[in-house]
């Protein structure tokens, strides 16, 4: 098992001070090496502990990218892109030192097509602040991964949330984009057209780069009219393995259900803890319904008999936005009620995928090995895709706890390997998945992969170390 | 306009012989260089006239295709895989000259996965015979370009056809890969999880690389549970316009279509003469619907609804796989009563795709300025996806024709970039498409795919020529 180190700084450069004046020359007010803003831009919600970025640009457009990059390019000197600063698995931090390229500025919808149903952002749009953009044209844009994050970060991570076990992820969802390459040049991929076989899909090998093939400066994407008809529901099961097993055959039976999220019982007592509820305390699951009224009561209906026959009880329904809000209550604060039941816990995330007839296999034994570990857990499971979360609390003090969740965090995604799955469904590889990525696919893929990162990034300035580590850090293999 | 050559073969290079012994010595009975092998592997839908390949090689295995890749590496000497040879644009001819690696032969469906709706096919498994191997499990796999292609072709032009509206193409039903590099490797991408977010989209960058990154030789595909229930339908429109018209209504409020299709009265004409039917010579659209007996009949009556405002008329509906068979005969036929309406002729085709709102703005100047030429044509469209095709019937012997027909086709395309569209949907740019490519997407993005090419295959040797011309041929601004 090969634990990444939390303090990985052995190779964090300085800046160099020739390329600081020339950045504060070109940015003005839109450069800071203020320590308080380095800070908030070297931390994220993952475990790890780096050292801040040498310094923030704070784009404002595209030629701002263009020029911060073309001067960190010139100096040879890394550089990052932000976007809100959600990432779970260290994307955005410094590991070989670097300027943090903040994108929160770019926060235009510069356009929407409602007849076309495509939307054209900038990157620092987040997914609320889209959504709210389209609702008076009665349109959405589903990809809703937990944080409100940026269009750019979820299509750096290639992210997917709730929704996407109808309307897909950011890989299905963006269909073009405006990037700036390593030299500092601006190109754009794809078109608005729906699809295309027009030359290599650099629109899909950008998406879920990870910021380290270049950096999206605008986002074209997908969207979808609002559901003429929506009902939500949850229920409870007598066992977690009765709720999973609703799950995959749902899915087998091609039930087009829009939302299939999964809690277990631990899970629902640190919800009602955490937000004084009364759910009862058994495996959940949470659902959302889109349709036409006709085509939704034919689902719930289809649903209701599967999950009936796995003993489900205590079915709960909502119509209403504001009922179904409180109904996915425990999912909404699922996360916080975990990380907040242990004072001064880290969460160590993990984020395993599998083929839906895997999903019991490889959640439950899952958590059994962590109820037999006795650490803290909480599950959260975006179910209907075969992907699941746990997520242990950990003493941040204590690195045999650490040790412990990672060893927790190895087996699960072992055995999802061994299923046939993936080491991320949706979080991305950044620092934490390195040598995953390497079992999952192998040394030849992960050539290739490094074989593209060295042409269209010769320098390595961009977001380095993420992905694959950095060649002197002991993983050459990779 | 620059058209291409029609015999372009001012690059062929003939095989070194120790290649072609060496070839022999390892490949023995499934390796020939006999003239009607080599002619058979040197043609395909395309116009283009160009010398066959030097030799044929049959794979049987994926070390087959790695081994002879490795040997025409070791000799500098192109490979172009080849599947059934459906091609429209010329991505099988030997315009350097070139081993042909028929994969025909690797025709077994190595898997199906009825419980994660996944199968893995060998590269030359067409889509009728994977169908065939599904239907037991009540399942099918909907990707269906005219032809009964390999399933290994399709995934390198990222082909569609009809059901890609409602199932999306090859980009989105790909899943995982077995791949051969350049220098002979085997390599794996993906797995057989819904989503990932594990490195670089390496799958989705193959998919539609037209054999000139790596030669795939497994397939892992979606599936999709046969729809409980499925209605066909065609219907008649006062004028083109009013047909296009009705699409674009029925993509903006999101109708879950399967298949929306598009004739013009020209061509049902065409398909009158050729099958001997008597169908009202108007613009028509041929409609199917998927899903449960309720959802259909809700379709049906909001696409009724609307059709009608557009003053649709001649409705034929058809429940039954035979009715629907029979109901489809015109765009089933669109094709080849098109080809043999003109004795002797030769069918130019063009295939652009435009955001849905364009599609009437693209479509009917192009039919306006074909009528205009006096050239015949057909005209056949994936409307619901903003995807069509016209066909122009050129006499060979006539330069002057051919002439006409690439002018058509220039205005056609360069509309649709206009619009915001593709110079290609479905058929890949092979040779044809090059000069629209570098219009579409621009110098940068070219020179970013170019970049690709040289870093993944730095001899050259896979299926050059393709999607970039040799930088000989004139074209070395992009």
């Amino acid at each position: 098992m090969n634990i990444p180190a939390l303090h990985p700084t052995a190779h964090q450069r300085p800046a160099p001070a020739e390329l600081l004046q020339a950045l504060q020359t070109r940015f003005g007010a839109q450069f800071s090496s203020a320590q308080v803003v380095r800070e908030q831009h070297g931390r994220d919600e993952s475990a790890f502990d780096i050292p801040p970025p040498a310094a923030v640009v704070f784009a404002e457009r595209t030629q701002d990218i263009a020029d911060c990059v073309a001067l960190c390019a010139q100096y040879r000197y890394p550089v990052i892109p932000f976007g809100v600063g959600s990432s779970l698995e260290g994307h955005l931090l410094a590991v070989e030192g670097g300027i943090s390229l903040d994108v929160g500025r770019m926060n235009a919808v510069l356009a929407i097509h409602p007849e076309d149903l495509t939307a054209t952002v900038q990157p620092g749009v987040t997914r609320t602040q889209l959504n709210a953009a389209l609702k008076s044209h009665g349109l959405f844009f589903p990809i809703d991964p937990g944080a409100d994050a940026s269009i750019g970060g979820m299509s750096a991570t290639r992210a997917s949330g709730t929704n996407a076990v109808r309307y897909g992820t950011m890989r299905e969802n963006v269909l073009a984009l405006e990037v700036v390459t390593a030299t500092g040049e601006v190109i754009r991929t794809g078109t608005r057209a729906k699809k295309s076989s027009a030359g290599y899909d650099l629109t899909r090998l950008l998406v879920g780069s990870e910021g380290t093939l270049g950096v999206m400066s605008e986002i074209t994407v997908k969207l979808y009219p609002l559901p003429e008809s929506v009902m939500a529901a949850t229920c409870c099961f007598p066992t977690l393995a009765d709720a999973v097993n609703t799950t995959i055959q749902i899915i087998q039976l091609g039930v087009p259900i829009a939302r299939c999220e999964l809690l277990d019982a631990t899970t629902v007592r640190l919800v009602n803890q955490h937000s004084k509820l009364n759910l009862p305390e058994s495996a959940m699951l949470l659902m959302e319904f889109h349709g036409s009224p006709a085509g939704v009561q034919e689902q719930v209906e289809t649903v209701q008999a599967i999950a009936s026959e796995f003993g489900a009880a205590d079915f709960a329904w909502a119509a209403t936005p504001e009922e179904r809000t409180r109904l996915w209550t425990a999912r909404h604060n699922a996360y916080f009620a975990g990380v907040q039941s242990v004072p001064g816990c880290k969460a160590i995330t993990t984020d395993a995928c599998v083929p839906i007839s895997k999903l019991a296999d490889a959640l439950l034994a899952s958590v059994d090995e962590a109820v037999a570990a006795g650490l803290p857990y909480f599950l959260v499971g975006h179910v209907g895709d075969g992907n699941f979360h746990m997520g242990y609390l950990i003493d941040p003090t204590k690195p045999e706890e650490r040790e412990l969740a990672e060893k927790l965090n190895h087996q699960l995604v072992a055995r999802a390997l061994a299923l046939g799955g993936t080491c991320t469904g949706e979080h991305g590889v950044g620092l934490h998945k390195q040598g995953f990525l390497l079992e999952e696919t192998g040394m030849g893929a992960v050539a290739l992969m490094r074989t593209i990162k060295q042409a269209l990034d010769p320098l390595g300035i961009l977001n380095p170390g993420k992905i694959f580590a950095h060649a002197g850090l002991g993983n050459t293999s990779h």
